[in-house]
């Protein structure tokens, strides 16, 4: 059977009004000494686009798929087939997916983990097929309401029991499949209330997860990155992992920090007040940038909206940032993103992932230029002479006191700074972005 | 006596890496039968640019001009010189002030209005000389400590008369150099908190005001339109003023909405939950879309930044927005914009205006474009086609019933929906900012 | 069968442990002229207590009700033996209901009207038995995936017509079962986007398909008063009735201001960017407030929470705007509230109302003394007496103009101001909360 | 001279109508083995009760005070003679200041010095004199325009050497003074854009600055605990210390940890998106809580309103903390808060302190007689029972495994997860807050 009803989107330049080309992904044009694909290491979210139906809390699902009226294990199957032939047509390399996206969850744990490995036996053939790869799995300890109060660190330590129960089956995945990073995200790893909550005990819980989680690991010899995805709130009021600093706090506080990076989510980033490069900065100052979940928000709106991403300053800044870190190692771009309820069709899911596709081809232009240019560099180098000799070069080296900086202080006749003239970055950014096009 | 140490800005294409030159704002270019400079009007505010010391609640004035050390009124003067030769060099044809922005207050009223008269005089000697003209001028009735309480929405009466008494010269000033519009700005026409507010008085109270401007204009044959600035909040809690809606709630109330159109400001809709096309379409829809205030928020603040507009997406849709307006009538494209306070030099005023000036000028090209395309309209001709024929031509042409509704309800087999492919019509628009470049 | 294994609730005093008993709810208490009860007119809203789930976007329901497993009627009729015999026990007199939650859909408009045909007659029945009575009922267009693009505002006709119908039905059941109100709440009466939308021709449809309820509600000769109930957001991007203000505009351009009262929600102010009482008061002072949505949101959270209101400052405000509105005539308090997803026992939809109710009857307690003593009408009447003498009165009467406010102002030698003292006014408040319960 | 022409403010109790009075703060009252005055603490801000002018971004100084046309060194003298008699008024025992609080700044850095040297010498002898004590201090290194790029985060090493000799002189009379603390709050310590920002430097650079304040403390016997204050925003675009965690993190990684504890603020959580009491938790159970900054933001508004606190919610939440953690030791409840600009006269500034000091009386009352029943303790320790027994027991004890866990949950035959009732918790608070007054 086919699914996507259309021939392998191919790339056919910026003035194409053909809806399934790519006009700015070209996967084997070379930026460096790597392709465009190679930077760019799309992944397919196996949720938002083969399971989730576009219901939201005011309505039921919208979404019109060919496989909606299979029964669970028939439907489980033809999703793996599904999402083979997307990625086939949409020329994307990886996939990402939580264990109840493949799967049905069964009668009792153990029929949910039989659920699995019939399922995993499928995709593990189809990935020997088509050499597509595994950029990473999750374990979905969330949407059951046995983890209504957490998973890791539910009030109930059977639930804690559970949920690893269900992280060692999809490390056992992970091996299987090889998978090139895991992923935490701790859905309901927070409060509803601080009233009624022993912080201190569940991070202490959490913690201790995680080390069993990293013991488990080693001991089947699955050597992938861990990962733990921030996000401040929704579900819950406050989720433990809020931003990277937060998680950063925590990995540090109990020695975690050399086991785990950061898969960043642009949407989760500007929930928690930053912008996506901010978050993208930190993990990359930290040597913790892992993997990105490129989707975008929208400004006016206060929930996770999961939108393809398509804004040209976000996807520049972002790839910027990535290209900076010398690419994202194991990780790679996944669209956690899902089409507006109003784009129900089949067909969307390709028209959304072409749009958020080359939006970051988009990106991977601009900001390779950029560093080309030296542009960004150029400013900060300017900028921050001071510190390169004299007094400056002394505080860097930690070679002077607070005795010697007030010498130096009483002695200056006049403190002459310099504008930042940051209007005209941002200028110069749009002319960059403007620029970009015409060699074609 | 010279201010800015610049020839005159000149538009050198989008390839020009000089700070001192135009990329995209070519003033004579023709768009249909206007030039660039017609359809854009673009106008320089007093106050940011020639009075304000960029202080912020946290930090004492960082800007450094010419004028600093100069008593009032000869600072006054130096201001008028400047802003003049300002417009002459970026080639911007309008400017706006509210009263003390041009001369300072004196001891009393009457010497407040000695001043004014004389900064007008020369005003006036400056714009005939130049052929330069005033887009609006407004009235400053908030930074005063005299209107803590709000000024047309004062508890005191003593405070109601005074500021009567300051637009009353505003208007009159108005008239002598031929504004093109009046504004009124609400600054502390609101609310600090509800509990000690009557707040029916006080917007009987504004109806009223608004009224007596209203005859007074007329009684000294100012015929320039009249705008109301929404705004949601900031200084006050609460403005009532707060968008466009609620002003349109306001001026219908009260009989007043023949008498007013809008100034629209960018940051203000933000601030308010809106973006900037809604509050434009809000306006336009309604035949009240009267003057612009070109500036943008930070999406990650919640206060008002006033930035200078750079983001393309943002200026694409206004300009839409004023296209399909007709232009904008006797408004303009007011930067009601500041210079960061890291951007402190005097330079910073030119290229920030610059920076804007660009933006507005890709964003005309891009909209131009795309209603040279009817793209929008395709969109939405095709989107709403099924109230052209049948039902839906009844349901616009009121000719139906609940009734008849229901009869054709329950003979409906199904209800088909199309998608709206949003995600498409984003990647259009990438297409649009990127290609528009494409003819230099 | 019995759904709740409790007494009917009780008032027990402030003291009280039982969580089981009012601690401040005292049905028949005299405050003036009216009980508790008769100023309070509490209502259970359907939806939330006897429909929903507890899912949410991340979960799958978690509530625990008896009917969950029966199959669509059996469910429908249990649920309406539920919530008469939860009125019954709780002492609450009012319901309110969405057509859908108290009947499943059928598999056609037909079906479904003659689903509801039987549950309506059920409930008839136990209104006629218990004396219990409908504060309103509205219809769900909004859920169904037919209403993806809109009802009365959907892009496609024949969705309006389905609307109409659904309205229509509801109207009947308004007339039979004596609805005192009824409710327009615009699920999908907004926008997902403005790129795609005719804001105008969607506006014009929403005024057509209220002046055609309302031509139909006279011809079947319902006499309830109809409430349009404002959200800023949620699910769409742009929800058209924004807030009261943004929906009285609509209102008083398409001539329905003399149509409509307003359903104002807390939590829907909250997200609009307002206090409760702002709605309360904007809707007052032009006498359009009909009902009150009774809920609360979450400060640090930028969706619908929905949660039950135990704010004690809230629903003392609240209840002072009702009080001086003199009560809300055929409207009342209707708990649009949900038990938190961790309070999902059927026990908790007991316990959450009377947490919500105890909130109001103490708001209450607290606005009735504080008008008693004239708290606030005294501060007002203090802050604005110069309008009600000299130049102030002269305002007020529209006996001046601007050039006599300008003599008048030129001869004021000083403006003097008072302070508002606001956090005395606020201290104050703490004392009214503190010292109500005295009495005891 | 006398600045308040008040009697020392007396408790009167609750029913008191004298607004020169306490209701609920009676110092001398004991709670267990402390009076209220010394579970509290409090202490005035010299900045905002004796600099600030209740000036803001559109409008000068409202403020009426005593002091306003003295010259520099004349007002400062008299602003020490003011705190001083203020203080003895309303028995508040601490204050604290920013060095340019209490002495002008001079021409250049010597001259600065030598006023403060001058007016710590005469608060030295107040001091004496009177018993009162400086709770902390700290340096204001973002007012003036040389930190227009930061202090210690500047990108001019100068301005980094002048805030290093600003911050010693501040060292020094901590230790003059016997300061029980020293704050840093980093104004400009963040970034306008990180479009032109070295992140990476900025923060080596901070952490830099820190070891050498650490270091001079040490040579110059300084024993006082180092707080830092987070704020996320404002005035930069985001401040470096943005909330207790991402500080955390900070501290953390220059292994600065050990050195400093927190100086929280209520208002600066709200702007983080967290409830204060969450910040007190992380920072109580990290054994990081140093001191507090006592005012409240507003919920509609999106920068710092710096209210003074009078929400018997917020208070209650923050003093359950406070005595959780064992009091605040070194650190008090310092009200940087400031009156409303409407509230300008100088009685206000006793009249807010009243307000403030009632609330947190009342917190305390509340807070201590909910740890005396146990409140909190028996809702937590029922809620995660699970954890001292069995599985649960041997999670908390590390003496498990993934595999154990996996048979353990495969042998569930059910999980059973138990309501938290949260709304009953919060009827129970409100019967807390509302029964706490009746013993008068």
């Amino acid at each position: 059977m086919t699914y996507f009803d259309i021939e392998k989107v191919k790339y056919e330049g910026p003035k194409s009004n053909n809806p399934f080309s790519f006009k700015y992904y070209n996967p084997e044009e070379k930026f460096g000494n790597k392709t465009m694909s190679e930077h760019l290491r799309f992944s397919v979210a196996y949720w938002h686009t083969f399971t989730a139906d576009l219901s939201d809390p005011f309505g039921v699902g919208a979404a019109e798929r060919d496989w909606d009226n299979l029964n669970d294990m028939d439907k489980a199957k033809a999703r793996v087939e599904a999402i083979f032939e997307f990625m086939e047509k949409t020329g994307i390399e990886y996939f990402c997916f939580h264990d109840i996206d493949i799967a049905p969850e069964g009668e009792n744990l153990k029929e949910s983990n039989e659920n699995l490995d019939e399922i995993v036996s499928l995709i593990k053939q189809k990935m020997d097929e088509t050499g597509k790869k595994l950029l990473w799995n999750t374990t979905n300890n969330f949407t059951h309401q046995r983890f209504v109060h957490g998973a890791a660190t539910s009030s109930n330590a059977d639930v804690f029991a559970y949920a690893a129960a269900k992280v060692k089956k999809s490390l056992e995945i992970a091996k299987t499949l090889g998978a090139e990073n895991f992923v935490f995200w701790g859905g309901r790893e927070g409060y509803e209330s601080l009233l009624n909550t022993d912080m201190k005990l569940e991070l202490d819980n959490l913690a201790k997860f995680f080390k069993l989680a990293i013991a488990y690991a080693k001991e089947i010899g699955f050597n992938g990155q861990f990962l733990i995805e921030p996000k401040p709130k929704e579900p819950t009021t406050h989720q433990y992992d809020t931003d990277v600093a937060t998680a950063h706090a925590f990995l540090q506080k109990y020695d975690l920090d050399k086991d785990f990076k950061f898969n960043i989510e642009a949407n989760h980033a500007t929930l928690a007040g930053h912008s996506f490069q901010h978050e993208l900065r930190y993990a990359r100052d930290n040597q913790m940038l892992g993997s990105v979940d490129a989707n975008q928000g929208h400004p006016q709106l206060g929930w996770d909206t999961d939108e393809f991403p398509t804004d040209i300053y976000d996807t520049t800044l972002a790839m910027y940032e990535i290209l900076k870190n010398g690419g994202l190692s194991s990780g790679g771009l996944n669209f956690d993103a899902k089409p507006r309820r109003t784009s129900f069709k089949q067909e969307d899911l390709v028209l959304t992932h072409i749009a958020g596709m080359d939006a970051f081809a988009l990106g991977l232009r601009i900001a390779y230029k950029m560093i080309d240019d030296q542009f960004f560099e150029n400013i900060v180098k300017d900028k921050y002479q001071s510190y390169t000799t004299g007094i400056g070069q002394k505080i860097v080296d930690d070679q002077t006191s607070f005795a010697e900086l007030e010498k130096y202080a009483l002695n200056l006749s006049e403190i002459t700074n310099e504008s930042d003239h940051l209007e005209v970055i941002k200028a110069q950014i749009n002319q960059y972005i403007l620029n970009i096009n015409n060699g074609d």
